[in-house]
């Protein structure tokens, strides 16, 4: 698969609430995941086992996702990026909304690294 | 300007070709800017000096640009992502296609980074 048919099932899997499943498809096994820094994750995850953990992780610490809007994926060689976008409730938080850009790197026919950016510091 | 406001005005800027003109606006003195490992530019760039520094030299090592394309701006809370594509012709090099997704952090008002993802080795 091209960039943009990667950008395609992984936006589709992830509007089906699908993209755990999709993972062994779509993602290399060395695959990186890089968050902010300042937030709840390590910064940087290595391999796809490692990062299927962090999805674990973060399934726990949500009571209820009540919506979520992912973009239309922009494509430019072999990167790609869309907005995702959710209403959850956090358990001990409450319900909160959520943005971030996602932008994944393609190498031989597989994600071989995924970076999320969203605030981590108060915003004035 | 919010983060919106801020897109638009960079998105334009750069398809008119007054990018460079725009940043004294829209950057921050203490902006960062990061490229890709292995390519033809520092990987961290701190200061709008240095980043004007950098567009100069990017500037110095082209010969002609004959087309560029920027998509519209997705934007998800203080971050905002395009997709910049271009036709140039560089010194010593040749007419090339180059394509890249770039990122751009905003707080307080300005954008305080960017960051500009494009294949650095050879692509299977």
């Amino acid at each position: 698969m091209n960039t943009q048919e990667i950008a395609n099932k992984l936006v589709e899997a992830c509007r089906t609430g699908k993209s755990h499943e999709m993972q062994t498809e779509l993602y290399s096994e060395n695959a990186v995941s890089w968050e902010q820094e300042g937030g709840n994750f390590d910064v940087k995850t290595e391999g796809l086992a490692g990062i299927r953990k962090k999805g674990e992780q973060w399934q726990s610490m949500v009571e209820e996702i009540h919506s979520s809007e992912i973009s239309d994926p922009i494509v430019a060689g072999n990167h790609f990026s869309c907005r995702m976008a959710y209403e959850v409730t956090m358990k001990n938080v409450g319900k909160i909304q959520m943005e971030e850009i996602a932008v994944y790197e393609v190498n031989d026919g597989k994600i071989v690294s995924e970076r999320f950016f969203y605030p981590t510091a108060p915003q004035k």
